[in-house]
């Protein structure tokens, strides 16, 4: 394999990270209506910090937990915008 | 489906996304151990631009693409750091 078969295969997997982050955002769509039904706020400080405490948990490496913190503190920014867009 | 049910979809889903994260990681660092045995530098800023413009233009949403710029951004350099970690 050269230089050239690897980025190949991360330009696959990327591929594949865009469409689990995209379903992922769909979800958390579904979790706005469910609170807007029920008069809830969007925002949920205890949860936010109970989804990255956990996957840094989950996570083997190589990729850094402050990789994964920064990462999922963006992740579940953008969630909180679309949750928080009116259907 | 009520939010507990979405939340675990979520959970799930996020798991798959650090496997995926995590295993692109393996393939930069591949890429690394080539690039040091030919003597090159491992930063490339044309593949790092190349790689967050055709990601933005794969993505459908709903993520938007400045979310997919900042997080790729984060991603390429975590990649760069694993990179030029020796063997």
């Amino acid at each position: 394999m050269d230089i050239s078969d690897w980025r190949a295969r991360i330009d696959t997997v990327d591929q594949i990270i865009i469409d689990l982050l995209n379903r992922r955002m769909n979800y958390a769509q579904e979790i706005g209506h469910l609170k807007d039904a029920k008069g809830q706020q969007v925002r949920d400080p205890r949860r936010e910090r109970e989804v990255i405490e956990r996957l840094k948990a989950y996570n083997q490496g190589p990729i850094g937990d402050e990789a994964i913190a920064d990462l999922y503190t963006r992740i579940i920014a953008e969630a909180r915008n679309l949750e928080g867009e009116k259907p």
